[in-house]
């Protein structure tokens, strides 16, 4: 499978001030194209921490480094110069991102939000990335998401503001990553048990993931309620999705007959939590 | 600073099936405490993964490693078999955990929750530690959480269920992290200016950092409405709180008369979002 990491820069998110729906998003939006999340890292607006996430992720030979956040115009955006440490290139201002920045701002001007649209300094940061780099356009906000590549991995930096995030990705992203995951599909389903722990249940998981080699299937126990409430949650991926249907409905018909048996009752959960 | 790193285990917040509140809720609660969160490290329920990702935040040397997931009775709960495999440790049954556990299927016995309490080998296996660690009671839950010293980092292991890992966390591991603050104390303060953009408040950001060099400042972009809205966020860690507020007293003031020249409305956020 194609492998993919995030690395997602904000200090924000180390001191709880943000919860992390960036990566929960892009995770969700990446699995369910067919590619697979190996890890994700958040580290702060810090060049050191910056460079060395990415260049510990590049250690690991995924196919794509996704980034999110620190490409904006203040001081402490160092997502770029991070990556261009990592991979000792230089930074240098890209004319077509310089242009798609330059266009924001006369746009920005027409609508009264500023008075000028001159380049300022802050403002030509944003258009500064490593050497090699591609701008990708920004249609929510004004800082160009940044396409480059290095030996075998695709990085692809993405703002944090989440719609700009989500925007860069579904308009430039998305066809690169489709490209890649071929014709994987992944596939998910949940069940609901009630009224066995779920030490009862991990030996009947065992039984059932060693008959379903394909299929992977993982216990949320849920709340403290007096009665035992667990979500099974089942997934595999594969090339079509006939076959990823049958290989769940299988081993969701395998284990519901061997909780019925143990005592325990069973609802279907028709989507994931 | 002391610092933390948190090592989060779960193939569920890799698909992102679900959102890593427990990072956001250990991050907030650390950095209140004082003490400093360096990196948030997200892997799957894998053995490889989980040794790698204890082995390389060793190597940053924390005060602190905090791991979520994979303590439950399950053949995914594979975390304390990651943690004794990258320290180079032997698992063991420990009786101090084995009894916490005993005592637990007792209760859910008396409860009718079940019927017989006793110790299969999964139920065993949540009493297998890393040889040299301690049990953490679970109020809430079955597995108890975990805690081990190794040179100089102390690296605690707590259950993924969020009630469960936060009612460790409040009842064992906060004292010891409190014990290790010191007196540190974190401030922050937010502002919401309008009207102006992100690049324009960029070089008065700087100004006012340069001028109060203890205190942070961050600006987020928020939303994408026809008026520029910005969030500006302050913070400080100080050895008491009227100095921590001092500081951001005088940041906040600085910053909002020069905002206001540039024309600029601002609004106080009572409590950061």
């Amino acid at each position: 499978m194609v492998t993919v990491e995030l690395v997602c820069v904000g200090n924000e998110l180390l001191i709880g001030k943000t919860l992390n729906t960036n990566a929960q998003w892009l995770a969700k939006r990446i699995t369910s194209l067919g590619l697979k999340v190996r890890r994700i890292t958040t580290v702060a607006d810090d060049l050191e921490e910056i460079s060395s996430a990415i260049r510990e992720a590049l250690l690991r030979k995924p196919r794509f480094i996704i980034t999110t956040g620190g490409l904006g115009p203040t001081f402490d955006d160092k997502t770029l110069e991070g990556i261009a440490k990592a991979l000792n290139l230089e930074l240098k201002t890209n004319n077509e991102a310089l242009k798609m920045i330059e266009e924001k701002y006369e746009q920005y001007v027409k609508e009264g939000k500023m008075e000028k649209a001159e380049l300022t300094p802050h403002r030509i940061k944003m258009a500064t990335l490593p050497e090699g780099a591609k701008p990708l356009p920004n249609p929510v906000g004004t800082a160009p998401g940044v396409l480059l590549e290095a030996d075998n991995t695709i990085i692809i930096a993405l703002p944090g503001v989440p719609p700009e995030m989500k925007a860069i990705f579904e308009n430039s992203v998305l066809p690169i990553l489709r490209r890649e995951a071929g014709d994987m599909v992944f596939y998910e389903a949940s069940l609901e048990v009630l009224g066995i722990v779920e030490s009862e249940i991990a030996p009947i998981i065992d039984e059932v993931m060693h008959d379903n080699p394909y299929v992977y299937i993982k216990s949320h126990p849920k709340g403290e309620e007096k009665t035992s409430r667990i979500e099974l949650h089942f997934s595999t991926t594969s090339a079509d999705s006939e076959t990823a249907k049958n290989r769940v409905g299988r081993a969701i018909i395998q284990i519901s007959e061997m909780i019925k048996k143990k005592g325990g009752k069973i609802r279907p959960l028709k989507t994931a939590e």
